[in-house]
């Protein structure tokens, strides 16, 4: 159909961010998409482009914050919103709506994750930085290595178990979807974020990784991650790498003794 | 359709929570359900009723936590994901898919926001009591009432007052949807977790607490609201009234000079 000709991504244009998961999707799914934010300004681009969808007092539907897709007249946003909507019209989905409603179930899932993640290093305060909130990043980020990350990621693990039909290579059904693409996205930044967290954890993870090694592997995915379109995993996005809040190596499950900072 | 007559919903039988996003639209919509771990143990029910589900390692799609609802055979989690099934079938939300993309992308407004709200007595770890959190609440709080909650609700306020289509009465279009029983969920916790932020921004959301007054008066609600099903606030769900966490009657706007605790 000729909207796939008119995708254009509104994301901030130096980080990964929740704008990957999409970007992820569109380069899978082979679109034609314009990342507007990373065009210069002069064309239209850079952070200004956002900024003014989201302060327009004309826009019907306005959004909140970015991702945010334009498809010709039409303003969407919600990361899992998005994929929801581009999915069937990338084949990154089963037809059958049961088979929808499952594969955007773990989605949401996936951002939950994604933002109890965000959240180890801005526990208070989006609106402060890092180093304003550390003490309690410090706090939260030793239970997140401890209980969270090995709950969720055993879980999605668990999934791919259970998908007997997928034999374990697939989270949704027997074929290759958007949200084994944000699986992907969420295994390479927690391996750059907490990559000692996440090694401790492999042994008992080999369908998860098992299938990043495979999506890595995608003709369009291995040439997008070498394009200069992959932006680098830095110190400003959704995953950042602070040595003091990963598993400290002697620690048998990244407890220590002393946490009641 | 057959299926109306079977929806059961899994979920924590003794708070509002996640779940009550849900209740809402079942209530409101006239569905015929079961609430089954309300439900005595001997009849299948109580929170063992979720656990069974939650452990289960024959599940072909399991789920992470509740919400759960299940359908016939078919089990589905997430609350934004369950509500957008259900609400085409209870009438409560537009045909068209444009509708409902707008939709849906403002109910994971919402869940955003009832995370950030929920954080503010959990900014640590789940698995923490409030009182050994209470301190990190605290910061966090302050930051939330002064930033994030004017600004999640000036932001709602907000579309319902571009939202020329609705006269200022409707989130979605022209009538009323899912995504207005969710504003009023969020507007009444925020009143019993938050009464003094909420009165203070009150002057500034005329069309969100006539949109509360009008949700809560359509007869459904109102029946279900007095009813027994209806569960009480109270301190272990996602809203949860601390004093120490609202804002204060002498602050400007939520910020204390010592708050650096």
């Amino acid at each position: 159909m000729s909207e796939t000709n008119s995708y254009e991504l509104y994301y901030w244009p130096t980080i990964q961010g929740r704008g990957e998961f999409i970007r992820l999707a569109l380069e899978d799914g082979g679109a034609t998409y314009v990342d507007v934010a990373r065009l210069p300004e002069e064309r239209g681009g850079g952070g200004k482009a956002i900024v003014h969808i989201l302060r327009s007092d004309s826009e019907l539907r306005p959004p909140l914050a970015p991702p945010i897709l334009k498809v010709g007249t039409r303003v969407m946003s919600q990361t899992a919103n998005i994929l929801q909507f581009l999915a069937p019209r990338l084949g990154l989905v089963p037809e059958d709506e049961e088979s929808r409603v499952w594969a955007h179930g773990l989605q949401l899932t996936v951002a939950d994750f994604a933002d109890e993640t965000h959240d180890t290093h801005h526990p208070i305060a989006v609106s402060l930085y890092y180093e304003d909130q550390k003490v309690e990043a410090v706090r939260r980020s030793e239970l997140y290595v401890a209980e969270r990350m090995p709950k969720f990621l055993k879980y999605f693990e668990r999934v791919l178990r259970q998908n007997h039909a997928g034999k374990g290579q697939f989270l949704v059904g027997t074929a290759h979807s958007y949200v084994d693409l944000s699986m992907f996205q969420i295994l390479s930044g927690l391996g750059y974020a907490f990559p000692n967290a996440l090694s401790a954890l492999e042994p008992e993870l080999p369908l998860l990784f098992a299938l990043k090694v495979r999506v890595s592997a995608r003709p369009r995915i291995a040439a997008y991650l070498a394009s200069e379109r992959r932006i680098p995993f830095n110190q400003h996005g959704l995953f950042r790498h602070y040595p003091e809040l990963d598993r400290h190596g002697d620690q048998p499950n990244g407890i220590s003794g002393t946490s009641k900072a």
